[in-house]
């Protein structure tokens, strides 16, 4: 069943080696059908070279495997989490994309510096807190849960990714071509703010009408970049 | 009509991608035909991969365009102020190249710190203030005039580049072909500077007599580099 | 004789320009065959491109060459000091991969800054102290020895890497090819971590019970990562 | 003539592109044939695609043309300078390869921090002044005469290789082989360098002891790496 999702999904996975967000399997993409629940995801641990479409795994949002012969990535629950919390997102990316991972792990948000930035991601990508305690035992659930939080007075539409702190990097989109898309741009101005904060130590984000302009050129009902509707 | 110039514009937005300057659609060349003060450019987001040659768009100096099937780039109105203000120009890029980026996040100009630099620009690559206030209101078009202004008092056959701060580079040449060239120089002293830097806090631009003696030995009437005229 | 285990060993050091761990001939791999206490390692200096499996040196435990019409690796000392000591590994790696050699000769270990490091290295990956006096006049060995010494008070296969102060990184694993699988991660982690510093000089290492989390989500009896056993 | 010469200086140009020494024309090699004096060099700014073994230019040690349809590097003077006072070397390679040209843009030598530097170049990589005044006059012909003049304290076998201040890099070998090999392990620890001081900002050069060890593990009558003489 869902033929056409699996291949979509397998297509997605493969772009992340193709935009070297990946060393060997750290990384999975899924996308939903939205009417039936269901979501196609890549199987734990298996190599990329090895992958079909045939191998991607079905899951409904309560988790269970609906069909595949491998187990779905160990991430699974996080994707639940996710596709529960925020109705209007399509596919979940999450990678250990080397820059972004970076941030991660120095516990920080990037800043928004610049319009490359600003036409993808309307201000900072956040980074979580770090799990704790209790918090271990259900583990990829309680870090999809731990998003949902960050984002709870956030627009998780203007802002598609977030950093785990000590971890990797998430993002999403209306499918998951999209979310693979918006992986690549938080992995290319993570690079950019680290390199901008070395050569300018004092900088600050880019002035809010900046961000404004750019972000609407792209998105919203008054957007014109690209071919239009 | 013009369908050369469509073809070399069109090679010349190939090497964007082939000299690793641009990230997905996030930069475009054009090139214009003096005597009838039209030039051909990249379409808005389209994906490199798909471009042909008859995909380019020509417009007029005012902006207009005068054949295509496309929207020409977004920003179609900075190239128009640059081939209006700058009259021996005949190709112009803009790109996010990332080390240059890097540079106009960090509002930084780039100082001339070798001859790998001086063999190209005269110069530090200066970077503008950002836009503001009502200046949003005609961004790309302001962009080009805030460039313009920028050059007021400076050479801009002899620095061919200027960083927009928080945005990205655009660079310039007699034609697109150059214009890219001098794309991938700016983004190799770019990042050349920055370790520089990293590597001597103290350091200062290389002696004047140098960036005279390398940039003349390429340019103007005494040059003598390469296999003559 | 052993030829499955040269053409293991050959495709194992083919993964060295592969995976870009490598400069020139600036590496090795061997693996043990335990039964016979025989294993096989690359020759010395002998450049990647001409490389065939039967090239492969074959070499008992007291170092002594057993079949092969090349010298082994100038580092074969070493490998016989860590097959000697650790007797659960079957393959070795050692790499002058450039950002794990930048942690050696800053000597310095590379902390646990995320799960990308504690999904594979329980904690820090330890440096040695540099040889010194007349440890240099068995160089080769006294490096086996003294990162056998470096782990009296480690877990060898909790933390399958260690880096040479002002040399390079050696990994191991069960075979030859999770010793390079191990060299990978540690280049992967080392530049990560460097980068992570910069970002945040106050940076702590990753929190104990995350690292725990990671670590036994891939090892031991609770493992689930993957797709079982 | 010198067909077989001119064959192998094309090869060895063509190396600078595939180990990614070079943007566009930025570097050449030479090499010469020490019977009759003359040695063969890369054509002044042709393009790396287009060139041929024929395309070499042959060139005595007073700096005259004796061969060849193009003008030579603009290089040249600087080569002729470090054939006549370096009378055992038989190659010359310039490049601005990016990371030996930020050191030398920043005015500094690059230290021996470890061994894979220790192997091929014996102590630290020296950097000359700037040129100044009149000394712009034959500007190719004093930089030659500036690197002999920072070599006469120095080993020009053992020490391969040298920065000159907000410039490039120049190495030279047996044959411009060699000479490209040096240019390569030049880069790659000019790169671990920049950052290794980085991650330890206090770090000191590597013990001599553990210099000598790797240089004469290599070099000298005693030397035991690779497959012997």
């Amino acid at each position: 069943m869902l033929e056409e999702l699996k291949k979509r999904v397998y297509e997605a996975n493969m772009l992340l080696p193709k935009y070297e967000l990946i060393t060997f399997t750290w990384g999975n993409v899924s996308e939903i059908d939205r009417e039936t629940g269901i979501f196609a995801i890549k199987p734990s641990g298996v190599e990329y070279d090895n992958l079909t479409p045939d191998d991607m795994v079905l899951v409904d949002l309560n988790g269970n495997k609906v069909e595949g012969k491998y187990n779905p990535s160990s991430d699974t629950a996080t994707h639940v989490e996710l596709y529960k919390a925020f109705p209007n997102i399509g596919g979940v990316v999450h990678t250990h994309s080397s820059w972004a991972t970076s941030w991660a792990q120095a516990g920080r948000g990037i800043p928004c510096y610049g319009t490359t930035h600003a036409d993808y991601i309307y201000g900072e990508v956040p980074c979580t807190r770090c799990l704790e305690g209790a918090e271990f035992d259900e583990y990829e659930k309680n870090t999809g849960l731990l998003i949902v939080d960050t984002f709870k007075d956030k627009d998780y539409e203007a802002i598609p990714a977030v950093l785990c702190k000590n971890h990797g990097v998430f993002t999403w989109g209306k499918d998951g071509h999209e979310a693979v898309h918006n992986a690549v741009v938080v992995e290319e101005v993570a690079k950019m703010a680290a390199r901008t904060e070395t050569l300018n130590p004092e900088v600050k984000p880019a002035p809010q009408e900046l961000q404004d302009k750019h972000y609407f050129r792209k998105h919203g009902a008054n957007a014109y970049y690209g071919q239009g509707k």
